[in-house]
């Protein structure tokens, strides 16, 4: 920890603070509103709450929910055609990460013009977005504190990265309530998520005690409230652990950046349109394993961030804790185990692991990962 | 915790970080920069430096040094005068809380007009202010990071609390070769405010998960780093720790507030015009013993990030060594010890007592308090 740069949005959370999204708008100076959000979002009501909100505060806007899981970059153009046809003045993201992902996306190119493609990478996004405010809808992508944004080159069917302080919004509202939609699949998928973002952001070779403080609670909120969050859909208990689990990973990974699970995700998830929390769930325990020798004293304090009795253990010991305890939450979440049982077959390896070698969440990995070294986590994994 | 807001400004954070200071306003829109500091930090060298980075970009500044420890109204006055009427564009803020709380109350007045009188309280600013970077030259007040700056009502002789989410700066800029020209007075002082920040932000009856997180750590790294830093005006080393704390106290507190120290030592530095520290580590201990009984399991969290061995006590007996161990801090790094050492006198503390029950302060500590039971506090600490 040299020097460190640290940066969130504001941040408004709690039950029913979805209703403070026309106000934060209008404070934000915005009149016409591009609501971006997804099909999912829509059907479960959420949509039509928020626009209520939009309505009630004198705004006007239009309602986008053309992108899809995994957002692509013609869904982008597209989005940026609206915007700008009809000359809205802010950007609301209202899903998972997709959804705000594609908002952020629509929001790049609102301002800076030309195709998405052009601002893959750090720090390439020179004019200001528009005021953009972004609502989480489930517990784990946390793209409304990020400052990155995924989408999907379709063509070359690889997930593109940009990477730049003017993506992370300037509201972002986090509703616990908006997770009581989601089945048990989706609340496990994307706690995964929260729990690969805590766990990578703490070991990150740019972690800083800013970020290690919100990389930590998250691990033990995890640990407890992911389980009861899956098993029931009415416990709003759990739903608020969870959200503000996700906020404070959001946070660290944010400013800390990622590790080897999110780079051999990209490609994976980009290949088989695949959601992204199953992947990590797949992966983080091989890559723990892979990282472990790395970095054993956060390892061993993460293994006590879950719950594990870790007194009397040499650090070493401790270290694994860590990785069986995934292995068992993961396990009693009822992910899946095994890359094959989602798609994956050996004759991809070879180009993924090329393609994870160069993403750009590797530079922050505890420890070096050749292209071979990668394969062969993807084919313990397999 | 039910519905919360959390606001921080963009941070740099580390060594030789001031050298950022142009190219921090400069990509905030800034051409003509007015900065704000004191005769201490003048001569400590530090306003030279800060000057050169600004010349090296190109930008155009005037120095004003005019605001005193514990600035006064009329100095805020004069500070707006100066800025409107040669057409700067940006404040930076370069010192501890005294020069950075002037230089944000310079920023009210130079776009919203006025007295600051006008804006005392909470959310009394209507228009944004100019672009503000604010760097801190202590490890302590953390106004770099706060929503709030205190000015003295030079006619009352009382501290008036402003506080605003647009007194959150754009950026802070924190560098710990900054502290590097302190004497151990003043290093004493500052860190103890830091841990008073820290200590109630945790009992705030408006903490969170996200302020709780970086109040403990704030509270942990203090335990060791304070003396060592007290110490040793060389030790970078701690010197790099006590700013890592003063940072997050500050970004506790600037979201779940303060309490009764707070709200007791305003008016008695306004009447004084005493350093806020030293006020501060006579009364932490008082108010600590006062508030024991309305959260004594988080009193025992502190005493435990404090260093202390709490296994096997009473949740009772682990909060009265939180109580214990600051008082041994304060003794270790020769803090004052009674108010009367410091020029209080008895006959000043029934108007103490009001004014410190209006405090704005006072709302989020965790016991409450009439003026009665404050003034009995007073009269503990004499």
């Amino acid at each position: 920890m040299e020097i460190f740069k640290f940066m969130v949005p504001e941040i408004i959370f709690g039950r029913g603070t979805l209703k403070l999204v026309g106000e934060s708008a209008k404070r934000l100076g915005a009149t016409r509103i591009f609501l971006v959000s997804d099909e999912g979002v829509l059907s479960a009501g959420w949509v039509d709450e928020a626009v209520k909100h939009l309505k009630d505060i004198g705004l006007e806007y239009q309602v986008w929910t053309e992108p899809t899981e995994n957002p692509k970059d013609f869904e982008i153009d597209h989005g940026k055609e609206l915007y700008l046809e009809t000359g809205y003045d802010a950007v609301v993201g209202l899903g998972g990460g997709s959804a705000i992902d594609a908002a952020k996306a629509v929001a790049i190119l609102a301002t800076n013009g030309g195709k998405i493609h052009d601002y893959v990478g750090v720090d390439k996004i020179e004019k200001p977005l528009p005021p953009l405010i972004c609502v989480a809808t489930t517990a784990g992508a946390a793209a409304e504190v990020t400052q990155f944004a995924i989408i999907v080159d379709s063509h070359r069917k690889v997930k593109m990265t940009i990477g730049s302080k003017s993506l992370v919004p300037d509201i972002a509202i986090v509703d616990p309530i908006l997770l009581s939609t989601k089945d048990a699949r989706l609340t496990a998928n994307t706690g995964i998520d929260a729990l690969t973002h805590a766990i990578e952001a703490y070991v990150s070779v740019a972690a800083t005690p800013v970020t290690d403080v919100n990389a930590l609670k998250a691990i033990g909120i995890i640990s407890t409230a992911l389980r009861a969050s899956v098993a029931s859909r009415t416990n709003i208990k759990a739903k608020t652990e969870m959200a503000m689990a996700s906020l404070l990973a959001g946070v660290a990974m944010s400013n800390a950046i990622l590790g080897a699970v999110h780079a051999m995700a990209h490609p994976l998830g980009g290949l088989l349109n695949l959601p992204h929390g199953e992947v990590n769930s797949i992966l983080l325990p091989h890559v723990m394993r892979y990282n472990l020798i790395a970095c054993m004293d956060r390892y061993a304090d993460i293994a006590r961030a879950l719950g594990e009795k870790i007194d009397g253990m040499s650090t070493r010991e401790a270290a694994e804790r860590a990785v069986q305890a995934v292995e068992q939450l993961c396990q009693d979440i009822g992910a899946k185990r095994r890359l094959s049982e989602i798609g994956l077959q050996e004759e991809y390896i070879p180009e993924l692991s090329k393609a994870a070698a160069e993403d750009v969440c590797l530079i922050t990995n505890p420890r070096d990962a050749s292209v071979d070294d990668i394969a062969a986590i993807y084919r313990a994994a397999l």
